[in-house]
């Protein structure tokens, strides 16, 4: 078969792959990660390289996403373009997936436990300190003689029965065998490292030579769709003694998990994108070790929380059934595992929890961010939002919980924006419009690249309150704005202009963008009136909003409820919690019975199906509007706009 | 290195090895397993061979075990003897380990089930039947719907829960990961296996697609010393489908248990010694299956009996300090396995259990025996002997129990002995003397080759009532019968003259086999007497005795009360129960209750341990006379032979 050879710059890559791959994946190949965010479907456009020597002609079907400027400059979609001939190509920054996540001091934020008084809150200090997933236990062990002949798992087991309630003890194989040797080389001082079952059985997941008790660490860690967060934690004294983030390298197959879903079932990838999760998690594993002089083999827990998809991705389980009606995950109640069933840089028989989920829609990042909220143990109405791709919202009180899920699309994310970037460095996170001056903030204080979704938040807001824009999300056609411009026939904003930006490329906001935008805050309001309908109540029956998710570290509140992403509540009611996901999976991991109760709180849940909801498409249609049709809905909005 | 050929005759079997190497290793290389009872110590002097072509010398250590004439023939100890020289070597019938074991019709009935009467005694039918180790249920599931949208694993938990109470379920993580595609291409339409761990918690081992609760079999095991036996079971009706036997491959390290050990523990040969003994269990399966026409994918369980050390290296646990004082085993309750963590030629997940043992000499073969027996269901005073290499003894009843263990050596399984064999074609089995007549029986009727164990015990009390040798197993000097000589040092008696047996060579037995079959059997009778005296009674006191072993089919309960190997009562009311160790196996495997009745009964029963009784070895010396020193212990002996 004809070989071609592919150059990808500015990097310098080299490859040599068969005739008729694709572009896309001859960069996979050799190691450049090109932004992808329909998973090389064709379909979103973001994948856009310059053929700079050798010819590559855009497909019919691509053209639609190129400019004729960029037609001209021999831009083609990677994933459309068959190598033909051997190339040169160009990966603009604004394509290309980076490798690194750069945490700013800022943004660090959101990975420590912003809420300890949440978590304080919602579980009895003793019983979250004391009962993590595992615990070791020194056995000082009396030697055997003829009158005190007992086999050596006996001895082990009637030492541990002196310090714990065990009616049944349960231990494997390859631990047994090492069993004699270890006891008697090591003066019969061991450590047991030891896992409740449930209340009746609990199994010896190791023994050890000599007294290691001081040494007992977990790993909490949330899985998120775009950004995998963990924390080393002491098992001991619950302390968090590091937090490392990485990407989820399984955007390469997809920004969304719609289209890593169709990637795995389409094309067989289950394999592959199982490990695009695991790697990362190690690698932060590895990092926080490294970082902490922590051994692997004192690591002997991990409880991750993510949502329904990214679970199954992480377990290796097929997600396909998510995808389809009537979405049905194989299992919301994941059973426990062991670090080396999934290859995990912990010690071997290190138990791995998942959060337990409610539905294919609402995870266990959702049942964890119940459980870090506290929402459940009062008896005030609380709402927990959670914004992302999908956003989850759950409803209740101390007797009871409702949950639904609403696509909102990747805008959030700061995708499917023509200028949209995830929220890292020289992503445009805040905007403040006064009359003609655009104040900008950007992530890391450096030259704009984008913006990222609490940005554009904030843009749609200010050009609204500024009347920009009408409430409609339109801009007047007769707008004298010197920023309102007309481009490759759309209306943008000029947030930027290039010699202010680092790709020397004007930063805009389209009228496309404001569009999505609407329909992604419509989507997530009109899911929560429908939530609230459906027990009766209305937002004014709301004591609490309680935000989190990925970007809400630089959302503002009183902005995001001005266009209607939000309900109109006081202000003060309304907190960002950050990633309450995180925190879940921390208190679940260091407290059995905060994960049983996680498992309760998950059954509990009511799930509220909204794609088979009649009255979700009307819900949404009047909340596409700058906040909302119904201005009495918005009277905070309504007092400064007039109705 | 240079290297040397060899040639094992009459086979043929070809090798070429280092210089150096003995003959004993170099013959298992080739496939060839010499005899070898000490395991290559050089003390047992079994594996006796001639060379034939090339030239290899007897070390003086080994020159003790030939006699002046197999000097002359070139005979040397093939474990004892380095390879200097290309060789040929002959490898004499009795030096051969056999690698077949002939079951005769008759040897046949004692891996039958002989006493079924006693198993149902034991256990009331129903619960014996209907609670086997796995159950396969088959689940009609409903098909998912928008109302009805339980995940995959909770639908079948809901649909397991309607047929069985099951409070908590588990899976494990690969079989969750097939569940979603194999449900919906079997239209919903599956058998689940499922395993209960304990009483609050069963884990499903498997699913598989469509209905196949028809087919549940299960294995029982006895896995000797000498001879492994399993029979194929169904688990819905409890009928044995077929019964396999193949000798135990670990002999080839050694003849008992002590031999073993010291091949594992001082030269490292743990992994090859568990191999010899899952190899021959693998062979059986493969037959049991190919005769009866079963798929492994549905045999779901097993369950294995055998003595401590035996269960020790079938399940690849170091046995090393079963052998020294204090005795102590790594487990006598030993965790259930997989089939596949043992390599067993099963349904990967069946679940494989080992009997529980008492101590390190008195193993799971022995509680599945008093399961079998049911000496524990009734108030009668019973006692069970399960005659080998060591002796086990258990005296009880539905109150209480005893036990102990004593080192009987070799000779009951037919070796230790000039002429001895084990109980395969052409050994004596049965021994008649009236006056000068010798009246043999062969196994499988074939021309005699040795004698085995129960042989041994006839022609002794033979010997004994014919008054040829006297009340301390000596030919008295002036012995006039025509078939006792002096030989080589010794005294003996020919049972069967050159003419008569198939290798030309004549069968004795000589004055220090009967020797040491009086060691033999002095060791066990003083074990039973010590057993009883520690309860406060006597031979009177037992209601009945039950013998079982693997020699037990043959043995002539008179003849060996005759000598002093069981105590004197009326012999209806001694009584030989086969294997029970087997039954005991398959009654485990075939209910629940019995496997826990096991456990209790391994709790239970008081182990007393001889090596440190200070009694034993004045019971054993008045024990060392043809029947006892105390002739008023057996009085019928008593009125044969006068005082």
């Amino acid at each position: 078969m004809t070989k071609h050879k592919v150059v990808f710059q500015p990097v310098g890559a080299k490859i040599e792959v068969e005739r008729e791959s694709n572009i896309l994946e001859a960069a996979a190949e050799s190691g450049i990660y090109i932004n992808s965010l329909c998973g090389g479907e064709g379909v979103c456009g973001k994948c856009k390289v310059q053929i700079i020597a050798g010819e590559a002609k855009p497909t019919s079907h691509s053209i639609r996403f190129l400019s004729r400027e960029e037609i001209n400059e021999a831009f083609v979609l990677a994933c459309q373009t068959e190598i033909r001939d051997d190339l040169e190509v160009w990966v603009p920054p604004e394509a290309r997936l980076e490798e690194e996540q750069i945490l700013t001091t800022e943004s660090m934020v959101c990975y420590q436990a912003p809420q300890d008084l949440e978590v304080k809150d919602s579980l009895d200090i003793p019983s979250l300190l004391y009962m993590p997933v595992t615990q070791k236990i020194h056995l000082s062990l009396p030697k055997p003689s003829l009158t005190d002949n007992l086999a050596d798992l006996d001895r082990v087991y009637r030492e541990i029965r002196k310090k714990i309630q065990a009616p049944t003890l349960e231990i494997s194989l390859p631990s047994l065998r090492s069993m004699a040797t270890m006891l008697r080389e090591n003066e019969w001082q061991v450590t047991a490292t030891i896992y409740p079952l449930d209340e009746h059985c609990i199994e010896i997941l190791s023994l050890e030579p000599g007294d290691t008790c001081a040494e007992n660490y977990g790993i909490a860690c949330d899985i998120g769709t775009t950004t995998i967060v963990a924390q080393l934690v002491d098992l001991r004294s619950g302390a968090i003694l590091g937090v490392e983030a990485s990407h989820n390298q399984q955007a390469r197959y997809g920004e969304d998990v719609i289209s890593r879903m169709i990637y795995v079932c389409s094309r067989g990838g289950l394999s592959a994108i199982h490990t695009a999760v695991v790697e990362p998690v190690n690698a932060i594993i590895d990092t926080l070790l490294e970082k902490q002089g922590v051994e692997a083999s004192n690591i002997t827990a991990l409880t991750a929380a993510g949502n329904t998809t990214m679970t199954h991705l992480f377990l290796g389980l097929e997600p396909c059934t998510i995808r389809l009606e009537p979405y049905i995950p194989t299992a919301n109640f994941l059973p426990a595992t062991s670090a080396a069933e999934l290859n995990l840089h912990l010690h071997p028989n290190a138990r791995v929890s998942c959060m337990p989920g409610v539905s294919s829609y609402v995870g266990g990042d959702i049942t964890a961010g119940v459980l870090a909220s506290g929402i459940s143990n009062s008896p005030q109405i609380s709402a927990l939002i959670d914004i992302g791709t999908n956003g989850e919202i759950v409803i209740g009180n101390n007797e009871w919980l409702v949950c639904c899920s609403a696509s909102a699309g990747p805008a959030f994310e700061g995708s499917g924006t023509k200028c949209g970037m995830r929220a890292t460095r020289g992503a445009i996170q805040k905007v403040g419009i006064e009359g003609e001056k655009v104040h900008l903030s950007t992530i890391g204080g450096a030259k704009a690249r984008g913006i990222c979704g609490s940005g554009l938040i904030d843009a749609i807001a200010e050009l609204f309150r500024n009347r920009i824009i009408d409430a409609s999300g339109k801009f007047p056609r007769d707008s004298d704005n010197p920023r309102v411009r007309k481009n490759e026939g759309d209306m943008e904003f000029v947030l930027a202009h290039g010699d202010e930006t680092e790709t020397g490329k004007r930063v805009v906001i389209t009228e496309s963008d404001i569009s999505n935008l609407i329909k992604s805050k419509g989507a997530i309001l009109a899911a929560m009136r429908l939530l609230l309908n459906s027990v009766g109540m209305s937002f004014k029956d709301l004591d609490r909003i309680l935000v989190a998710g990925g970007f809400g570290n630089y959302l503002d509140v009183e902005k995001a409820t001005f266009i209607g992403l939000l309900p109109d509540i006081p202000p003060e009611r309304i907190q960002y919690i950050g990633n309450s996901s995180l925190t879940g999976a921390r208190m679940a991991l260091l407290s059995r019975h905060a994960l049983a109760r996680a498992n309760n709180l998950a059954r509990q849940m009511t799930y509220l199906e909204l794609s088979v909801d009649p009255n979700f498409y009307h819900e949404f249609v009047a909340a596409l509007f700058l906040p909302h049709t119904d201005m009495d809905l918005y009277p905070s909005v309504k007092r400064i706009m007039g109705s």
